[in-house]
């Protein structure tokens, strides 16, 4: 077998066997195809249509490549859960001691964030002491422990995806369904956890930009992670507006412990209400039945209890978050206030997450190091009628920002009218 | 101006503007564009229909590249010629002393040969003595002297071609008439002749599989040539049967000369005189004057003048050519012979010559060394009858090889019915 032969076939739009997908992935991993071709076959990709059985090889290709975890020693059942990524999307922090609480495990391996959509391991990493680098030993000993954990993926996971996304994201060949579920599935089949459960964000803060193309890419994801023996089940949430009421790191956390006590956050409530329902009708529960159980976890602090000592069992210190949000390095804090009577005709997620880029909450670069208090809080949503002088939101911003240049951001991403 | 929006917006089959095709190759031919996002842009470039406008473009920056050559010092016209390459074509060791024997000037630049297609340079290497690797200034002075040279091209014309085309060797991303146009005519504008004749072949052994690709190339290409304010003819020729009689080194060169003297090789002699004829059209003759011009300088010994001053101005000894041919290190001669009663129904040119780069009379990579005499002369070809015993063809083969697979090689290049 050999890559030119691989490309020549791509290039004619024809499907390739799960053999050549074990020679294009494997290969590159062991660095023995070059950047230039690899970029040839993913550029060609780009151009062909999607194949389910396509898609499945070069997810369990890429499983094969690195190291999987072993998830037997666990006692019981265990879930995971994947977002595709938006702003404010802090669903994993609340979602991880619901399940814990509800008696199913809950190993969860995430990435650092890269653009605007944020980690998980980022706004963990602002509460102070919080270990997210673990062994994979030390997350099975803390999930057994407290039922969940969080912890950064390491190198040794899915290789041949680590390197085949910088490779997409150098030449612009992100915008796949068949690249990005394969990507996602293969972590996921590698961690290995038996349910599985997706959250497909869509609109304009999203990858996915329509709301077609999430439900294809579902159906996609739902398909490999299927015969690959797991169980999967899949939300859509539209990210037209981002999801609750902080985004930035440690804003988040703040957010995440206020839901967990009890918090009123409407979408925020419904987004990772639906999750858990989705994971808990694997048990037999229906609609209803779910939901009265995630209320339960929720009023009775359970889940609370839950966060509370996965926190401390990683090394950190959850004080701050556990009053009045404070930050410690922030420079400004600005009120938006409404500069006119109106209506809120449209949020624009995609520039909020320039915004948050801007405020040094997200990264453009890998080595973009993160001011993990600043961020945004919206007050107002896309719907809203304001009069003038009404508070739309609150932005905490870096040392030698300038207030107007911040306001004037602000407001930018909002249509009113 | 990035290189990530010009991959985007052809990921999304738009053409791209002048300004975008003079970044690409000359940030590429400058080193400041990475082999891998390189790639992507072919490969996308590969699933673009052909825009005529595009083709100009990315032929004109590519020109800019490197240096051009001022012809203005030369007295008269100009001409030059190039042909896709095919099995046995040596129209150009003829054309160049017709062409100059016919008082127009010929000043030709021509590559080495990799694949079976055969480079002029390396047949005429088969010389004794025959330099090709001549300055800028020596060329000018060998074609002002006796009508026409032919040189070795340096990689100072259009290094962002030479650049290129090595990727697309390596990605498969050869066979599209956009870059093939832009490929060859930046070439031919760089060199800078008044008349660009094309011959574009088609068939088994030639790039273009059909006539309808070799059409719409030669339109495109002549396109491109017209708007650089360039006279350009275009003929084709069919390549599903080799060239002439001849196909080697040595061989060829031989072929060449006999057909100055006057030799009959009705296919060869089609190509040539069509050449001329396409030549002398731009001065005002038509199709039988032409025609008559071309058997005149061939019949009076002109053009056979012409090619022994311009060897012997290149440095060339020609004495080994001028009677029968013979080798000095080949190790064996086959003549092959007709298995059985029966018809030529059609001769696998490819197969042919995939034969001759097995033989070393052409190189598969570009470090390969060639045998300069060995080859294959047609007897016989398509269409023609055959008895039991009848010699096809004979085969000039290294030491060490075996006569045996000799023979079976070149049968199984036949289909003989």
């Amino acid at each position: 077998m050999n890559f030119f032969d691989i490309i020549e076939k791509k290039k004619h739009k024809k499907n390739l066997t799960a053999e050549e997908s074990d020679f294009i992935f494997g290969e590159f991993a062991a660095g023995n195809i070059k950047d230039s071709q690899m970029s040839a076959f993913l550029m060609a990709q780009m151009f062909c249509p999607t194949d389910k059985e396509e898609a499945f090889n070069f997810t369990m290709s890429m499983v094969k490549t690195g190291e999987t975890i072993d998830l037997s020693a666990l006692s019981g059942i265990s879930a995971d859960k994947h977002s595709t990524g938006g702003i404010g999307d802090k669903t994993t922090l609340i979602l991880a001691p619901v399940i814990a609480a509800l008696g199913i495990k809950f190993p969860k391996l995430s990435g650092r964030g890269l653009g605007y959509t944020g980690g998980t391991i980022d706004k963990l990493e602002s509460i102070p002491g919080f270990k997210t680098d673990l062994t994979s030993d030390e997350v099975l000993r803390i999930t057994e422990e407290c039922g969940c954990c969080i912890a950064a993926q390491t190198d040794k996971l899915v290789p041949a995806d680590k390197l085949t996304y910088a490779l997409r994201s150098e030449i612009g060949a992100v915008d796949n369904q068949t690249l990005i579920a394969a990507s996602v599935m293969s972590k996921k089949i590698a961690v290995g956890a038996d349910i599985i459960v997706l959250d497909i964000k869509y609109g304009s803060g999203a990858f996915m930009k329509t709301r077609t193309e999430a439900v294809e890419l579902g159906a996609l994801m739902r398909h490999i992670g299927e015969k690959a023996g797991k169980k999967v089940s899949c939300i859509l949430s539209d990210m037209n507006v981002p999801l609750g009421i902080n985004a930035g790191n440690a804003l988040e956390v703040f957010e995440a412990v206020q839901f967990l006590k009890g918090g009123d956050i409407p979408d925020l409530y419904s987004t990772v209400s639906k999750l858990a329902v989705e994971i808990l009708m694997h048990f037999g529960c229906n609609a209803k039945q779910g939901l009265a159980k995630f209320d339960d976890v929720i009023k009775s602090g359970a889940a609370l209890q839950k966060f509370r000592q996965m926190v401390k069992l990683q090394g950190g210190d959850l004080s701050r978050f556990e009053e009045k949000y404070y930050t410690d390095d922030f420079s400004g804090c600005a009120a938006i206030l409404s500069p006119h009577k109106g209506k809120i005709i449209a949020m624009d997620t995609e520039k909020i997450g320039e915004m948050l880029i801007w405020l040094k909450a997200g990264r453009s670069t890998k080595t973009d190091s993160l001011n993990y208090d600043s961020g945004i809080c919206f007050h107002r949503k896309t719907g809203d009628d304001l009069l003038p002088g009404d508070e739309i939101g609150m932005v905490y911003y870096p040392k030698g920002y300038n207030e107007d240049e911040v306001i004037e951001r602000f407001l930018s991403c909002f249509n009113i009218n």
